[in-house]
């Protein structure tokens, strides 16, 4: 049935995997950082990963499409986050699920469910196994866990063209949903960083962050209605534009993470492919400066497509920007309508802030596919940004990782310099002072930007887990002691359960549990995400 | 304290009421309708209206805001229906609540909810009492009831000029809010037709809708963050741009309409007043082509402030619009950038699908306060759009209501033609042949619009409440048979109970009473709305 057999060690399949030219390539750049040479870890073996007996026999009647070979209890272990891949890599996989299912159908999956209930086991819903949150670990104090995978159930229902949405299976990944919407001229354009390997199912359970930077940017903006199976039955939401009856059955679901039920469908809304574009790449001496100019043509709202600022290291780094400035990046894009003005409006108000670009440097393409206008860094941060190779730097004594949140626009200044202070000492500790700090907006709004950290430096092969736990610690402190959110769209899993607790009202984990209660009463689906276990 | 009394029949103050002039004009125009001479009736003066005697005693600690006074329980045991200011006019109070609170403090709305629930009362958070949905009433089982009005606790906290947000009291009223932001050179533009009479902590509890037809409709959109009190103690979000945590804990709240916490405080975004006007006002032949227009507008994110369409009915008595043409008005509007190039687009949108408009009536104002161009319709409609009066056309024979919905696009036709044929039946039944069905738009996604109809026709005195029911019962049950949402804006109360549970989840019972079960474990908090008593 599958396409290819996941890989236990980087983001997606097998086909995914690096080669060991570019993990030979990445060896070297590490070294020029580091000043330590390291080979690429061999990628173990299947055959010699020891791994524990199954605690469970799946019955003949789910033999179909349940499974305890080793290579799918191995495949499911862990999730996307470097540390989890770089124990992978190093061959030691604990945790391993018991089982592993394929639902095809909805049948399979009541199947499945139902015997993962009344044997108590631990179940663990699975969608593209890119978490960075920990969030699909079998918890240690499991004493059996299923992990129920959706890759099969990954078709497209139906498709309102008139209404602009379609009806998901949860298991679909991005490309493969975007190829099928492609031929009948519509498109989700929803692209999280794990796009290629991640399903809608995952989106929706996580609250995934997409391709729009401002207006409509996570998934739940695209919602129009849910079915999920819980252990308490099916729920399904009705399919609206929009409601004003009570408060949203949508929204509870929403960032459930797998607690509440297992996602099968979601109608999401869609767009016509864009044939107008503009664009314009806008340099700010002052990386302040540069925000402030984001804040004021968000607040025009004209709703650009893209509205990216990177810091001077990121726009070095990423696009090529010489000396210390800041890069904004301004898109538009549609379908109907000619883009031209709303460029030349945004270019506008960037420059009364202090932004420089050259008039012929912004790009308008007016529906013909022939963009005029020279680009400048926005072409070459567009090749820098997408594609993320998770397996790549494993083990070559590099420990790089990012965080992201949101804050309000009067707190932004002070943030962002209490963020660099106190992660910058955290880095210096634990990294030395190689180590590196930076930022860019992955999403704006209105009232706040959210920016997403980057950090990165040498660290001493072994001591990655520890360096890179008392980094995430002041982050996770400094993030929430200066109001913003643990987490703008990477989710909350088990790793940032303990600040979420200190962000969110204290009434809302006994909610959470009360919510559980009802769905999930023997406390089978995801325990440890998002609330203890109850 | 209050700066008038409130009406016991009609929204607002007794400011609002209408005069005997303005009531003897409506008594002609229904003569002129009905064929039926009726007078209006008296209003009963409050020492003759007979109240049962309040079923507890005020302690002495809370005599300084908590009163049992006659004209303050008569003043709360309605909401803003017409047929509950209809038994208001005709002085039948059965079921007044027995106190009413007015907190001016969060201390005091602490100790007069303890007293509430440490007795064991029900206890109904009151706003602007404007509630059409029977929403604040005293349930007939009820031993003892207090009403906790917010209008004390009407001052904005802070404005934070920076992002654009503010916060709120609960009960601040929208004119009072307005006239405070006005100075900042800010704005809410959030307008209900209850504006002048409703709160923002009645806003977010039951998910109105505003100013924006499009993109940003509910005040879900505007919700920074909430503080509430609930019997378990204060439930506070953090406040945030966005964020990506969990599910939404505001999202829990906003549409709960009272039964989980008083809202005590609420940050809502904020709009720079604009400067910039652009609309126009665009006739079609006929009323489907006419919503295809909308439909091709809305799909191309233009997002205009002002997006609706009146059918031929509503054009010609709102806007005086001869013939038998659809009326569509298109507005934009900005603080910072001019919106000629958005109506021009939009206009152009319009005139593919049919839609007529001379360019000089194209009303566009550069900034300058002086619009060019002549207005047409647009104008006309807007005078007779805004304006309320709840109270002067009762007892005079004409029975009047609306109801609104969601619908996505694709059953949209078929959905308006089935409302038409069933509600119109059931208005002959009720009402007569000279009964009247009508419909507009009140706010549009891409996804599909929100229709909202209105109803009238001529009824024999007394028989309003039977000729209403078997309308209302036809009209919900048609609603949710073709798959509409019972309520876009007017939120569930008691009246559309029965007809939500068709629509919602069929667990979502059990969820909502669960998170009840967390924050009002004994089912004081408004027992009978929205779920089921438990």
């Amino acid at each position: 049935m599958e396409k290819s057999r996941r890989s236990f060690w980087t983001w997606g399949y097998v086909a995914d995997e690096p080669s060991e030219v570019q993990r030979q390539a990445a060896a070297k750049a590490a070294y020029e950082r580091t000043g330590i040479a390291v080979e690429p870890p061999p990628i173990p073996a299947i055959a010699d990963i020891k791994l524990r007996k199954p605690r469970l026999a799946v019955p003949s009647f789910l033999s179909q499409f349940v499974t305890s070979e080793k290579v799918d209890r191995i495949t499911h272990t862990y999730g996307g986050h470097s540390l989890e891949l770089l124990r992978a890599i190093r061959g030691t996989f604990d945790e391993p699920p018991d089982a592993v299912a394929y639902p095809e159908t909805e049948s399979q999956l009541e199947q499945v469910l139902e015997w993962c209930v009344s044997n108590d086991f631990t179940t663990i819903p699975y969608g593209g196994g890119t978490s960075v949150v920990w969030g699909l670990n079998v918890p240690q104090d499991a004493t059996r866990a299923v992990s129920i995978d959706l890759e099969r159930m990954n078709q497209i229902l139906e498709v309102d063209e008139v209404s602009r949405a379609a009806n998901f299976q949860a298991g679909i990944l991005g490309p493969s949903l975007e190829a099928q919407l492609k031929a009948r001229g519509l498109t989700l354009r929803h692209y999280p960083q794990s796009f290629p390997w991640s399903t809608v199912g995952g989106w929706v359970a996580t609250r995934s962050g997409g391709h729009y930077a401002t207006n409509h940017t996570h998934i739940d903006d695209f919602v129009e209605s849910i079915r999920m199976l819980s252990p308490a039955g099916w729920y399904e939401s009705r399919r609206l534009p929009g409601s004003g009856a009570g408060p949203s059955p949508d929204r509870m679901v929403i960032g459930s993470e797998g607690t509440l039920g297992i996602i099968s469908s979601v109608w999401l809304r869609l767009q016509k492919r864009p044939v107008f574009r503009a664009s314009a790449g806008v340099l700010f001496d002052d990386w302040m400066r540069g925000t402030e100019a984001v804040r004021a043509i968000v607040q025009t709202k004209l709703y650009p497509a893209n509205l990216r600022i990177l810091d001077p290291v990121e726009a070095r780094n990423a696009a090529g920007v010489r000396g210390n400035q800041a890069l904004l990046i301004i898109g538009f894009e549609s379908a109907d309508l000619p883009q031209r003005l709303q460029i030349e409006q945004a270019v506008a108000v960037a420059r009364v802030h202090g932004g420089v670009v050259h008039d012929d440097d912004v790009v308008v393409d007016d529906g013909t596919g022939q963009a005029t206008g020279r680009g400048g860094s926005v072409g070459a941060w567009r090749n820098a940004f997408i594609g993320v190779n998770a397996g790549v730097q494993l083990g070559l004594g590099v420990l790089s990782d990012t965080f992201e949140t949101a804050i309000t626009w009067d707190r932004w200044p002070t943030f962002d310099a209490t963020i660099r202070h106190e992660v910058g000492k955290a880095l210096q500790e634990a990294l030395g002072d190689a180590a590196a700090l930076s930022c860019r907006f992955t999403h704006v709004y209105p009232d706040g930007p959210a920016p997403y950290y980057s950090f990165s430096g040498p660290v001493a092969l072994g001591q990655e887990q520890e360096a890179w736990q008392h980094i995430k610690d002041i982050a996770n402190q400094t993030v929430v002691a200066a109001g913003g959110t643990i987490t703008h769209h990477h989710a909350v899993g088990r790793m940032h359960k303990e600040a979420w607790e200190q962000q969110r009202p204290e009434l809302f984990g006994a909610m959470l549990r009360s919510l559980k209660q009802s769905l999930d009463p023997r406390n089978n689906l995801n325990p440890g995400v998002l609330i203890d276990s109850c």
